[in-house]
């Protein structure tokens, strides 16, 4: 048994050390390894180290640009931060492709956050009612303190419902409030309005009902917090021939087709759409599981999990749009403490929230533009193994001739993982 | 318009050049930045820059550790990389709360992996059936080179299933096909197989048969590759006095149940585990946007989106579980390559695939354990806005002294972003 009592309160060069001598003993060279990804600059290391708990290293996840967007008729050189191979050189590709078609158009739906307070109540709901609705604005008063500044920048609380849900969860009610947040993600903001909230309602309500606050959180759905974006072209451009852009055009309208009927194509589908939105959303300091849960729940909004792209032929012009919830800040948080992500935000000519969720947006649309399109064209697997196998050639530190060899060899050969160490192997011996 | 061609082409600096020339010409600190977080090491700096395209820097998240894990009788220190504050604070305090109360369960329910070959055919089924039935081995045996080495490590392909989808699409059937992959994540392999058996279903069919096969591709939805993590403990041991303890347990599970019933609620309190999985799955090389795709599309099964924890109160004895899909590798890819995914690995004493399948889903349960607990005591802002009080006093470059000073005060004032801003402002006059 490793226990530890007090971890968290050792210098990090002890914790290195405890982790070294308690889990890494067989691995001499572990303490290099970790300390080697320190920065020299130790007030930055100091900054980095800070933003969690115990943090003993920096992973490294490659920073990459993706230029050539044109987004609404403004250039843009995208900041993508992913560890997968062929995500920035298909975003670069999609990007070129519709250049000279007009590129991307985007327009922000509505941009509405969510929060609620969860509640227990066994009484008389209509007499709850009549309470909430007499005393609703105490509720905006008594959270005027942690309001004032939100509402300077142009936002605030919207509303604040009280919802009966009874029928799916026995004595269970809620405030469901909505927010505007302008240009901050606004988690900390909503948090503390709605632990606000469950005071005031315990305030309005006791002793006379028994209400009892389970918690207060924000959600992290918000559909209304929606973008869309979209490409479109003559049909005609879509090929070499009016035949090959019709049945490339048709081709990748039954893919989208698919992908919206069928769950087991739609995640892997979606799954394609984040691996763009999450390298932005990484890149600009937000947070990616919030926008991961978000456009998931919304995929599977109609009871069925679908597509959250889709495809149009119509009039021989064809459209390739997506809606997707995104909910972004470019202020606070790590938007304003991390020096790459702030040079991030300067790549992007320094975007509101509506701006970044319009980049987002189009970088997700791009992603799943070039992953379909090779899809139905030359499949998958011909441009991520050609990347798959450069890492692979490094992992057995190959010499520039054996990387020219095997790059040969797989044009005509199926090129998997255990094949190209077997071929690495192969021309070794 | 600043396009460029060939500018995946260019030598990193020329790359970083440009980018600040055409998108960073206001701030004349942008290249110092961008390189400031190179490593000295060119050898491990090429390393990474490969990982990915287009790369002009290294992206640094928190590499952290939580220890005190016990699971299935064995102690961990779990690696995490997470940008978020208080993640890995959560998860080392679940970690030490378990500890002693005979730590966290878990079982591997199966590693089923899926993908499937999309195709379009307007004939009649039936014959479709029968020759595909007659023909059912030839798709292994012309799958067998790329089957080979995989079949030898224990894998493979399970099964091939021709399905009509027609009633969902117009002409759209599907070979819905399992595998095995053993420890690797098995996209390529999978994905090889599928585009060979695309081949193979057209050689069988044509022309005799109008098939079309519009994509081969795996499937990132994989509710069978399941693992289960639990812990459990008498009720009296979750409180001071037993009626604190029942209290807590009955909040706890009212908690679960609510995200169980109300999508708002469960997209956030799902959110909250993948910090957790996500935390693991970076650390340990794997592809966090496959594994977040999964997990939600399981939660949204039943066609309503719900929780991926449970909780029971039965006979005095408190039990909180998840069940959820994790396909994640710990051969190939990112994990023989990155020197701190190889660390990471060590650290959790080499796990294979199942065995951090555990892992993963254990930090997953273990984050709800501690959000949750959270929110129905003390509330979530509390523990959060400690952490993120630090973040903002760094971005002030607070001294000691003022930190303090802070500290102190948002002890008894509700702390905000704003808030934090305005104290540190005022104190400074």
């Amino acid at each position: 048994m490793t226990k530890i009592s007090g971890f968290s309160k050792l210098s990090k060069l002890d914790k290195i050390n405890w982790v070294c001598d308690n889990y890494l003993s067989e691995n001499s060279n572990a303490k290099d390894i970790i300390t080697q990804y320190l920065n020299d600059d130790k007030k930055l290391q100091k900054l980095h180290d800070e933003f969690a708990e115990n943090t003993i290293s920096n992973y490294y996840l490659p920073f990459g640009v993706a230029p050539n967007f044109c987004i609404d008729g403004e250039m843009f050189c995208i900041p993508m931060v992913i560890e997968e191979s062929s995500v920035v050189a298909a975003a670069s590709k999609a990007a070129k492709f519709w250049l000279d078609k007009g590129g991307f158009k985007t327009k922000v739906l509505n941009t509405t956050k969510v929060g609620q307070v969860h509640f227990k109540f066994s009484g008389d709901f209509n007499k709850l009612k009549t309470l909430f609705d007499e005393q609703k604005s105490k509720f905006f008063e008594d959270a005027s303190s942690i309001t004032k500044n939100m509402e300077k920048r142009g936002g605030g609380i919207l509303d604040i419902q009280l919802v009966d849900k009874t029928e799916l969860l026995s004595s269970y009610y809620q405030l469901h409030c909505t927010f505007e947040t302008v240009d901050a993600m606004g988690a900390n903001f909503i948090n503390s309005c709605l632990e606000q909230f469950g005071k005031t309602l315990e305030d309005i309500y006791q002793p006379e009902f028994d209400v009892e606050v389970i918690l207060c959180i924000l959600s992290n759905y918000v559909p209304e917090c929606l973008v869309r974006a979209e490409v479109s072209c003559p049909l005609h451009l879509l090929g070499k021939t009016e035949k090959e852009a019709l049945n490339f055009a048709q081709r990748f309208k039954y893919a989208i087709d698919i992908a919206n009927v069928e769950p087991y194509r739609a995640v892997t589908h979606n799954k394609g759409i984040m691996n763009g939105i999450d390298a932005v959303v990484l890149a600009t300091g937000n947070d990616f599981r919030a926008i991961e849960a978000c456009a998931h729940a919304y995929a599977s909004k109609e009871g069925r999990y679908k597509s959250l792209t889709h495809a149009s032929i119509v009039d021989d012009v064809f459209r390739f749009w997506i809606d997707v919830p995104i909910a972004v800040g470019t202020v606070g948080g790590l938007t304003s403490l991390h020096p790459l992500v702030k040079v991030a935000l300067q790549m992007l000519n320094n975007p509101n929230a509506k701006d970044l969720m319009k980049i987002i947006a189009v970088a997700g649309l791009a992603q799943n533009f070039a992953a379909v399109n090779s899809l139905v064209t030359t499949g998958i697997q011909k441009g991520h193994m050609k990347m798959h196998l450069l890492n692979i050639l490094n992992q057995f530190e190959a010499t520039p001739e054996e990387k020219e060899q095997a790059i040969e060899y797989f044009k005509t050969h199926t090129a998997t993982h255990s094949e190209a160490v077997d071929f690495i192997t192969r021309i070794r011996k």
